[in-house]
């Protein structure tokens, strides 16, 4: 292990230059704009595990944006890794809440800072680095594939398909994936709880155009007050979600695990500090890691309608739209949920509207055992690198993807990330700390070394 | 009369390639990139009133946009008609729903389309062509006066100043204005009542930046959901607005007036058809010519916040806006109305979020009593040119400095307006019937002989 160590501080320098050019790929995929970018990301990674030593990797085309595939074959008694990560990243507006250009990364303070430095490209990469590091040092004890998907930040609509085809190709013994946070550098974690996710986008519509406030004001029902009215009534005054049958698969802690899930360290003042908000806010009932961790919601994204320029402009406008998530949990199933969704939405639109849902996407929470062999050696990894064992962490977020691949592919997922909360991803100023991308790397060595060992 | 009519009529070519010059100045008040364009239409609107043969005319300063001023003063014996319009006009967009540029005017179908081919371009140019016609043809009985301002659709914030400061320069018996519509241009009609405005524009800032909502979604409240519910709170299941005291002052019809106010014909049925919705919506007990002309309303024009691109992106958005505005009528106060929503908008934003309330504008709401002499001629006039008695009209709409001039020049106005519904002002593809313009300016021309001979 000495000599693996001692090539990732040897290299440390041109890991992270490599990174950067990474970084500068602007790869938003919510924006047909970069469709060219997408690709130019992709060969770029291909290139980049050619580079770390595979022996094979190609850009694979899908009906959407290509996957990466790579992978290096060791020997076909060893078990196999397959490491599943997204070069896709978010989009950047607002651009002016940007400190440097998100395209242009820097590093700054200890801090990589750019879109994408954390989600996914900073995580993803420290496994192409690890890769060459344990190949290099003649200590790569598994076999390792990688998938890179494109498609992740808009709901990985093609990988599906794409793992369905190629079930041969990705046979593994775990998937290891690096896109989660822990809950602090001192505070090391694995996330074993994801939430599902349901995104939709509505549209209220009533006059045919924007019209005059003054000459028809008072007598047309205006959009954006209906709409607002609608979203008002999604959720109750206890915070809970509205739409009929929403929590009915929910599956609720029992006091043990609730008891177990109030262990974890949180201060309720620091995370209100930390977001810049006097209280917290959410179903009654539950904690605030609860609300996170194991509750659905439902939030609004966006919304959007009318004049929202300079000045006043008097209209009644014509359409009001909003973009609608639900975060979900098991065992809702984003699918029901959608129509649930719909079909109460619908079902509470005045006749002076017209009301469009439309679902953009969606993906089944996922549950990783503490007992599974893969988690208990990203444990060991976690605490030879950290200095203490890892809490199993319930992160609220959503990677629809992984539970997809337990159906697809029947192997579990490992959720071995290393973000923090102050990574700012999804927001302007996305970093990556340079150290938890080194540190990372040498975690993701000594998960391959406990994997290979306790099997 | 024959020789003016004769000339309106051996000029409209004219007149019409005149107005388009006007027309193609882009005078958007609301957007300050339009600054320079502000003082090129004032220009150009002052060398229209020397062509057509003001003795005077000259583009004034004030604090905001200039107002443009001339006169024609013929016997300090004959009555004085100031006449009051504006040359700055609202903003286009959506850009994209106009079938022509909205700032190279057309002439098609008998219409002039472009921005401010009604509102109030074309209706005030009215007034500089009659102005020519009674002139050139020695048959102009009144003292005339123009005073044409560049900030109406965003407040009229600097007239009242320059008002008060030219009092003796405005001295007249009646203000002539040109900027409403009648009820059709078979059912010929003059405003004789206008509504108050009170526009708002509030922003519920939550979280300090953009946060990923699976990160944090249902343990935050969500700015874009409080503001929801917030709107959704302004008014109740019965249509009324439920701002504390806000009805306090308003005056309520008698039985009488109720019965003469249904007098006026109106087919619900077209008047849904018109503007492409099932039903109208509205104050409970009231209907729809109620609710648009003597009840006052409450609308959401604008609202935004979040993410309102292509796609998904999955965040709890920090802020979130509306522009909301009230129509107010008589005895309601704007500036107690803004005073009043500001605090109750304030008083219900959950500890969750913070508030901050804008009142952008306002104005009071006017009557023009139906038995005053120059709204008598202006009924005259319009029975000659139109065939039929005009009906005293509500309309709905607001021209906030009426009001003001009242108070400030103890003057009354005279609504005396040729636009019609289909003229969409306000709204993309607006456009206004070149007969409208061309009658407007004989119906003028009458006026000022009715007004002369009936004093």
């Amino acid at each position: 292990m000495e000599k693996v160590k001692r090539y990732i501080d040897e290299h440390r320098e041109r890991f992270v230059e490599e990174l950067f050019s990474l970084l500068r790929i602007p790869s938003i995929s919510a924006d047909s704009a970069h469709r060219g970018d997408m690709v130019r990301c992709a060969e770029h990674l291909r290139d980049a595990l050619l580079s770390a030593g595979a022996d094979r990797a190609e850009v694979m085309p899908t009906d959407g944006n290509p996957i990466v595939y790579g992978e290096k074959i060791v020997d076909s008694a060893a078990p196999t890794v397959l490491v599943y990560g997204h070069y896709d990243v978010m989009p950047v507006d607002p651009l002016d809440e940007w400190k440097t250009d998100p395209f242009e990364p820097v590093l700054r303070d200890g801090r990589i800072w750019g879109r994408g430095a954390d989600d996914d490209k900073g995580q993803s990469f420290m496994h192409v680095k690890a890769l060459e590091a344990m190949i290099s040092a003649g200590e790569l004890p598994c076999n390792v594939k990688f998938m890179i998907e494109g498609e992740e930040e808009i709901g990985s609509a093609s990988i599906t398909t794409w793992c369905a085809r190629h079930k041969e190709l990705l046979r593994s013994d775990v998937i290891l994936v690096s896109d989660t946070s822990m809950l602090g550098w001192d505070v090391p974690s694995i996330t074993c709880g994801l939430r599902g996710l349901c995104y939709v986008q509505v549209t209220v519509t009533g006059p045919d155009r924007d019209l005059h406030s003054g000459l028809y004001g008072g007598a047309v029902a205006d959009p954006a007050v209906v709409l607002s009215k609608m979203i008002a009534s999604l959720t109750d005054a206890d915070g809970r979600v509205t739409v009929p049958g929403f929590y009915d698969r929910v599956r609720e802690l029992s006091p043990a695990e609730r008891t177990d899930f109030g262990r974890a360290p949180f201060c309720e003042a620091a995370f209100c500090k930390s977001i810049g908000v006097r209280e917290t806010a959410g179903e009654k009932g539950y904690s605030t890691m609860e609300r996170i961790g194991v509750r659905p919601s439902l939030d609004v994204n966006g919304i959007w309608g009318g004049y929202t320029g300079e000045g006043a402009k008097t209209i009644i406008p014509s359409k009001a739209h909003a973009k609608i998530s639900m975060r979900l949990v098991p065992d809702q199933d984003y699918r029901e949920i959608g129509r649930l969704f719909a079909e109460h939405f619908r079902s509470i639109a005045p006749r002076s509207v017209r009301v469009d849902v439309e679902v953009l996407h969606g993906g089944f929470p996922y549950v990783c055992p503490t007992d599974l062999p893969a988690y208990r050696a990203a444990a060991r990894a976690v605490e030879r690198t950290f200095g203490r064992k890892p809490l199993p962490y319930y992160s609220g977020g959503s990677i629809p993807i992984i539970s997809t691949f337990e159906k697809e592919l029947g192997v579990k997922s490992v959720l071995l990330g290393f973000g923090l909360d102050r990574d700012a991803i999804h927001s302007p100023n996305e970093s990556y700390g340079l150290e938890n991308f080194l540190r990372g790397i040498e975690t993701i060595v000594w998960f391959y070394r406990e994997f290979a060992a306790g099997r």
